[in-house]
């Protein structure tokens, strides 16, 4: 990237940049009309700012629910806003005391060529312990996401049974691996026979496909004496079979609901859900970000994993940049991705002479 | 009960009870054809065994699970068997060394007029302390079931906001005054005016009818800074306002699931689910036989609390006997009780000569 050296000083000149921004909410999935794509000038970092080039992108299932005008964890984005995006880049110009010209950082700048950003939220990354896509996955928010969803919510221990469903995604992949680490049987359940060879390959004790198996039967199967930590990103029938399959006193970890986040009306809920009073379980939703202070003993740990073999980091980069974002986003959805998806946006535009 | 008297040894000669069985398992709400309503030779005790003779029947949600040929927390009543139902009778025979003729005593021992018994899980109760009807209500299992769920499973603290739902039933009543006995404010949602003002009239802050108040609505004014435990009863809609309106870290007690009970299938999850995930809240189910080692506790505080008014009992009993047991079970879903329903069984047999 010529932006690392010629960007030097903080009183670089305008330049333009690649940006999706929300012209109007879906109904159901997000097409074309959704996003306005387009070139905006690039403002030059105030005092106490940073100016990144974005590199990488994260593509996240949560991503739809940010478009719903609704209270949620965190407030929708608006009408006329860039899309927000984790991402990874590289500062090429700098105002802020922490962060130098040609430092690897990551952070919440949306779906953006460049972003300038006070630094809030932002962190170095070292590519020497991963490559950038990484920092997005099994290091960036799905690898925190699985270690405090399985760790702090399901209070995994060594010798459970343990399921996960979006197995094959950026959150199910590392989570499953963790349990595995930590000493657990793993059940890993995910769409398609490519998706569940890679996921017994890399240690999952069984993985079910939900596109031809018959998930309820197929569990009983594969884990007859029930399943102790159930960690669901999917919702819908993947859930209610984990519900119907629990052992007593089942931890059952509520992080997404992929499944439904598409659906024009709320979509139906856990059938089985009474399942909790049968099986004296819990079922418990979580969100990452309250974890905050505690992302750099997840990442440690994780780091270690990944070093010593005992984690794979996958990911899915997808190639076309900031434009290529709403296919992507459909992408995901579709389960396009082994891995966490990741969207590359190389050829960034070039300085605006001035 | 002329029997008291009468029957002073083990060697009392056979009597005949009116009994309930079950005939066939219902399809939705359990109509005439789905008992055996008969009378039966009651064999004296053998050695370790004893006779009761029933003086009033508890009448359990529950009682439609139990009918349901499905794995549970307790087995399916079997067809031909004796419909499973506590109560309260008095020993009228015994050749157990723990119970006397004449003892007031509380089990399961079904639908009928007289049981033998081998005495496990009877224990004797004392009339001094509440009359029978109330050993089925707040002294019994549900003052058991709304003690564990509120404290144990919902870890309630003094100030929480709490919502209980059937909140004028047996268990959902004695919840919502524990609640407050432990300094919390109150919300309870019930069908009707009658119900809503006797809950306010025995310290509930607010009452919701749901049959005519929009149950949100009402409840995001009352709770404006939304539930901290909500105990569910009732499930459907009902469960579904109480999600939408948690507190950050709020704890769902799944008790019961009435509004579905007499569904002929399983009827639909609670759509709201993901509100666990938003509030970071959990839902969890219980069985409150789990806590049987700690029943004296749980007997000797709500005891504590009848006697210093802090928490009232109250008991619908109905009249009839054995022989109104199916109607008077349709009723228990129709909310034709305030409090605990109970069915009196008065009238017994007269004992049989020879």
């Amino acid at each position: 990237m010529t932006e690392t050296s010629t960007s030097t000083s903080a009183t670089t000149g305008p330049r333009t940049s690649r940006q999706v921004r929300l012209r109007e909410r879906p109904v159901g999935y997000p097409g074309p009309e959704t996003w306005d794509v387009g070139t905006v000038e690039v403002p030059a970092p105030g005092q106490g700012e940073l100016l990144v080039a974005v590199s990488h992108l994260s593509l996240d299932p949560a991503m739809r629910g940010w478009l719903n005008d609704v209270r949620s964890y965190v407030p929708p984005v608006g009408i006329g806003e860039v899309m927000r995006a984790g991402a990874v880049g590289t500062v090429v110009a700098s105002r802020h005391p922490d962060f130098a010209v040609g430092d690897t950082v990551t952070g919440t700048f949306g779906v953006t060529e460049y972003a300038v950003t006070d630094g809030e939220g932002v962190v170095r990354v070292d590519l020497g312990l991963a490559p950038a896509p990484t920092w997005l996955g099994a290091l960036g928010m799905p690898g925190m996401t699985a270690y405090f969803g399985l760790l702090d919510v399901g209070r995994v221990r060594s010798g459970d049974t343990v399921l996960v469903s979006g197995a094959a995604g950026a959150v199910g992949s590392v989570a499953g691996q963790i349990a595995k680490a930590l000493g657990c049987t793993v059940v890993g359940i995910a769409g398609g026979p490519e998706k569940c060879a890679w996921l017994t390959s890399i240690g999952f004790d069984a993985a079910i496909d939900y596109k031809s198996d018959n998930v309820l039967r197929r569990l009983r199967e594969v884990a007859p004496d029930g399943v102790d930590v159930f960690f669901d990103n999917v919702s819908g029938d993947t859930l209610d079979a984990g519900l119907a399959n629990l052992s007593r006193g089942a931890r059952v970890v509520i992080c997404g609901a992929i499944s439904g986040y598409n659906e024009t009306s709320l979509p139906p809920g856990p059938r089985r859900y009474m399942s909790l009073l049968v099986f004296r379980a819990s079922m418990t939703g979580f969100v990452v970000f309250d974890y905050e202070d505690r992302y750099a003993e997840a990442r440690e740990r994780i780091a270690g994993w990944l070093a010593d073999g005992t984690v794979v980091a996958r990911e899915t980069v997808l190639p076309g940049g900031v434009d290529a974002f709403p296919e992507a986003l459909l992408g995901l959805y579709a389960g396009v991705n082994t891995g966490k998806l990741v969207l590359e946006v190389g050829g960034q535009s070039p300085v605006v002479s001035g």
